[in-house]
């Protein structure tokens, strides 16, 4: 994030940035406590927030500093090299309703040591 | 929050030592990045996540060293006073569908200089 930026700015931002697509209607879907532990001390912490996305505006870059950028269908979430908490949160916002809330604790070499979850609907 | 807490968990649990009540089923409602300035210098940032509860469980606290606590009709939080950012804040989650973000910038003597929001629903 930027400084002043809301999240919503901000993901409306990253995403432009890195597809040139506008995403239309952003929702927040997880809010997620990042931290890094190096034995028992904890080394880094940060927010993290996933949003989806009813729509998008724009002609996509076919590829960026980052790589060449694919559409994928939800299913194949399940299978594709990622950080086993982002799986977890992209499969949460993608088909549960609500938000969910959690902590992923990794190592310096970005294992993943710990996870815990809750989650909410609006009634 | 304490190091390693969810927003949900530290939700829970600043309520519960503020009120002696747990709130069941509490529901994110806002997220909002707050900024002091001191002139055109920005001096401290920090998030601000609102939640309602559904419902609630335990004995109330008669006082705490925060005050004598008391319940509001939810058209109170027009009059009451508090920052006006809260009250905006404690309007919508109480009574608008969906999420809200936004950002708030004070003076370093907490005068509101300037608000701006934005809001999504799931649809």
């Amino acid at each position: 994030m930027e400084s002043g930026e809301s999240i919503f700015e901000a993901a409306q931002r990253e995403f432009k940035e890195e597809t040139n697509l506008t995403p239309t209607s952003p929702h927040l879907k997880g809010v997620y406590t990042m931290i890094i532990k190096d034995g028992e001390k904890t080394v880094d912490e940060w927010m993290l927030y996933t949003f989806i996305a009813y729509g998008i505006e724009g002609e996509q870059f076919q590829e960026t500093r980052e790589g060449i950028l694919e559409w994928h269908p939800i299913e194949a979430l399940r299978q594709l090299p990622m950080a086993e908490g982002d799986r977890n949160n992209l499969l949460f916002a993608a088909l549960d309703e609500g938000i969910q809330y959690g902590t992923f604790t990794y190592t310096m070499d970005y294992e993943l040591i710990d996870e815990r979850f809750q989650s909410s609907k609006e009634t």
